[in-house]
């Protein structure tokens, strides 16, 4: 198998024939290198069976996938119709759920995925992981089911195949605060060779005005074993996801006093706020005493559209980004820790037009900072189109961490990786040609950006060790 | 007549070979569709009289055209030396405003508009609507002028046979909410076959703060036939203009306390702000009752050089963009209608960095909303390409409609779509010389940008149904 | 010397052969036009004196340049290990400040300036000022050292006989409110042909809250030779750089009582907004009266790493841009001023945001008002892409200023100007091929934007005019 590579050895490369040559032998000379997946949402689980299928088709390409149910939904189509169960179990006709009938439907409206990344993936994914070139539509649509459905049942389309297949180096998973890890240890015990890491995602006994904070709560506390009543005992924990990169660094009494209220149920929208900006500069002290690597995922308003969630619950597709600001939220952190050489604090963001106006002068100032790849929305090629044009003038390429495929799509890690070597090729065939860059600190810059990066942004470098803990 | 093409049958496209043949092949499959008009400021009154004609060139080309006026004023020139008449009628000395004399002083300044969209329409009209191949300048001002001006005295350069000529299937006027429709009314009566309708704008009597609220009011009042005592009285128009996409519910009793005070002319900018922000959701509430389409075009600071609006009016060039803020602005209205599929909602912004943010991650979860093209100063090729890059990928091309060319000089009518099309001929053959489309699927897509999408979104297709009412 | 144009005749210029051909031939139409540098910071005493010279190539190269500081320094490299003096003169052993040592540091770490402004401008200056065309690394370090070293100390490597050979045809300093000119005497008494001009910066007396004000405004007292105590004695200057745009006009007795709060050190932070936002229409008001030209540089937050700031002063790359809002902000002062012919003010940003949003809708209307290029972290080939694309179409091109190298970089006078020419030559021949704009047209452009622009804008046509005071 060719990943990536199948239709057209010069997919998302410039037109000119002078820049797709350049473009075509830097991507060559780093399309066979491993893939380190630092950060995304794969189920561990899929991994810890060594017999885990994918399932249906429905269930490997649809269900998990919040970009394709938003943009089903966008066009009219109910989550009902396309197999997601509501929270109360009520309004799945059996018939409407049917996994054949959901991928026909899917298959009809196929077409609004044009011009997508989504519509890049699935096609990418069809074509290079399963052999499937035709493109999907509602006359093929029961044929490729039916032959995709064969597929997912043979041993080479297991998860662990698959993983294997890929090429994949290094993969993390995202972890809640209070997650015993089970399927982790289930893997390492195995004895199956694949490297598979948690990381620790404090949100959810964080953000004190989510719904399910004192169910968090309680499920961290069975978990360490003893009862959390001060903010100390909530300190042992990286990689945030927020609305905003505020920051601010409290006293111990006020913390404590903020803590109390949420207890009590009586956190205010103020008190949530100044507690995460607290938290987030706590959390940078730990990871300064624990070698830890943190990331910042900011930017996005969680559960927009507030009927869906309640009826169909998180990740639907009802997230949307908001504007943000970096330069003053962010300086009370820098002030404690952003010359420190022994923190790595990793920047993403929703919102571009901090690339260039803020993120990239930070980056380009601090030590401690790094920013991370084009993310969710802006994974795309015209999202890193956009990342390294607004970006690495400013920031170095140095100052950046190279891919994360941060995705549910367990089959979509290839070939995003692949995209993001194409684009970073193509990219840097664009400075070549135009005079900006040598030959050769090219084809170290592709390296970098495909493996380099990653592995010693997120020091996975050493044997044993762990991105996150 | 070619429109749009008798200059280079490339202009527009992008240089290299590949892309340029495929975006050439393109923009031929949908030249010769009808053009589709559905917002834009034309005067009625030029198609209800079979025999109006345009008048003079300075009459034609730039008294209407605030985006001539403004380029001009900004390099000092006064609006008194380009036939503007001051309100006062005070500064108006004959010979500065003698029609001729205007030409000459525009031709005169036409390399300002050098790489300007204005510069682009104005060769285009001249060349594609009245024959003008010759680049004006000083020297041929005068023999453009009077070639110009017997050509306007022609019956086949009436707007009625313009209309005709430029193959527009349907244009849409826009209409104050007082607005008795006379002009709509007489081309019906005429039995012409043109096919123009009127949309409603009720801007003038929302906006509490605007200097003639009042006086549209009454005039609102007079026109229906009743006084408007309450907030109930206004609710009953689409297609809002506002500085803001602030929307707010508010109980009916606020809403119309609010409307008391602003009766008695104490109305505060608090009070004018949420009034706006309440008459949103209304208008939403009463587009889906009625099966109107709503438009929401915001972010103009309107009549920004004061002293330049007291003198001259509205619509002299001066209006400035600010940032919008739509995730948090608009999620009360979508609360109430944004899954509600009798609602579309057509979003314009001035501040594109909205697009990636905001507006697609919108467009491409809630199944009423939709964008709406580049508009006003993004209506160019740089705007449109930006559209493209930041829109598509996440909203979809489904989740948009089309063009719109908003505007109010007739002859730019078909320059602006052909800029359009032969822009989206050029951003698809991007994505099929890339390998990111096939071509059967661009084809498809460029048809729907020149023509289905608007026909659609405006609700157009059935005969005898109506954009806005 | 070929000044920019040693390495590839096409460097810079998209890869299209039609469009390379076209944007070649526009570049070497205008690279023989001297330069004119209406705003940067180059020490006049290194042209004071014929006999100065630049010193060792670290202190040519390394010291005075922020952008190499905070490069380095963002990788974990001590600026004390850069030969930057902390203000305390503790922390630098004088082994590591030796400026060998340092060279060999700086050239270990060259390829962190892989694909940035300031890699490109390091290499042309080492090719196309010294000679040097193999790329800098750790192997040749010590003799290009050795080399530099023996150059620097020639006769024609100088600061005036570069000055000369440059083609420079003036330079204007920026220079304290208290500054008593004495290098620029010194220049003029010494009857070297030289045009090099002051420019008057009252940042540092008219911001009450940065530490040195009181200071300053003693310097400023001492200049004057009288006390200053009411604020129309600090109206006397123009060339500011603030964070915001913000303009606001106070009364006399407002501003006075805000004044004397600063003096007696009681100014808070509004008091402190507020007062920059009067001084600026002050500054404008004199700026009328006196036939100045008027820079605003605004959006960043000086030595936001505050640490930095203390140890080792400003300018050493820890200053970070934030959002700016133009449009309200600067209402006030256009109210007054906007439309007088007699006012010349120069707007730039570091939040490119503003730029189709508001400052070109702004620049586009107001006589008053002109763009000034991309600025600091925008002064890129990506910068100038995005500033062309963004602004001209709605601003026009007369509505801007031609270049700035704004350096404090001697060497790069040269090589910035030309990067502008040649990415100026390749905007202009992508408008030209893709049918946007005629041939003859975009020569007139090219030279304008390479030297007229400039030499009108800051008013530098007539002889013996000055920019600024």
């Amino acid at each position: 198998m060719e990943l990536g590579s199948t239709v057209g050895a010069n997919r998302l490369f410039a037109p000119d024939p002078a820049q797709r040559r350049v473009a075509r032998e830097f991507y060559e000379g780093v399309a066979g290198l491993p893939i380190v997946s630092p950060h995304g949402h794969i189920d561990p689980r899929l991994l810890a069976d060594p017999n885990a299928t994918f399932g249906t088709p429905t269930e490997l390409f649809i269900v998990p996938d919040h970009y394709v149910l938003r943009m089903l939904y966008s066009q009219g189509i109910r989550l009902e119709a396309l197999g997601i169960p509501a929270r109360d179990g009520v309004g799945q006709p059996a018939a409407e759920t049917d996994d054949r009938r959901v991928w026909q439907l899917f298959a009809d409206n196929f077409f609004l995925f044009r011009a997508t990344p989504s519509g890049m993936w699935l096609a990418d994914e069809l074509r290079d992981v399963f052999g499937i070139a035709e493109p999907l539509g509602s006359g093929n649509a029961a044929a490729i089911y039916d032959d995709l459905l064969a597929k997912l049942a043979r041993p080479e389309f297991r998860p662990r195949a698959l993983f294997e297949r890929f090429g994949i180096e290094t993969l993390c998973t995202t972890d809640d605060a209070a997650d015993p890890l089970d399927s982790h240890r289930a893997i390492r015990a195995s004895g199956w060779s694949g490297d598979v890491r948690p990381t620790f995602r404090p949100d959810g006994v964080i953000k004190l005005l989510v719904p399910e904070w004192r169910d968090n709560l309680d499920a961290l506390s069975d978990a360490v074993g003893r009862e959390i009543a001060t903010t100390a005992a909530l300190v042992a924990a990286v990689d945030l996801g927020a609305e905003s990169a505020y920051a601010a660094s409290l006293g111990e009494l006020e913390a404590d006093a903020i803590f109390a209220n949420a207890l009590r149920g009586e956190a205010t929208p103020e008190d949530a706020r100044r507690f995460a900006g607290h938290m987030l500069i706590e959390m940078a002290r730990m990871s300064v005493e624990d070698g830890l690597v943190m990331q910042l995922h900011v930017g996005s308003v969680r559960d927009h559209n507030r009927a869906l969630y309640e009826r169909f619950g998180p990740n639907m597709g009802g997230d949307i980004p908001v504007a943000l600001e970096f330069t003053r939220n962010l300086q009370p952190l820098l002030e404690r820790f952003g010359d420190d050489p022994r923190l790595t604090l990793i920047l993403f963001t929703l919102d571009e037009t901090a690339y260039a106006r803020e993120l990239a002068p930070l980056a380009g100032h601090y030590p401690a900072l790094r920013l991370g790849p084009p993310w969710w929305f802006h994974d795309s090629p015209n999202g890193m189109a956009r990342y390294f044009d607004q970006v690495i003038e400013t920031a170095g390429l140095y100052n950046t961490v190279g891919f994360n495929d941060d995705t549910r799509a367990f089959c979509s890690i290839p070939v995003r990786h692949h995209a993001w070597r194409r684009s970073s090729a193509n990219w840097l065939a664009g400075l070549v040609v135009r005079g900006l860059l040598g030959e050769d600190d090219a084809r170290a810059m592709a390296a970098d950006m495909a493996y380099g990066l990653a592995k010693r942004a997120y020091r996975l470098d050493a044997p044993g060790s762990e991105a996150g803990r």
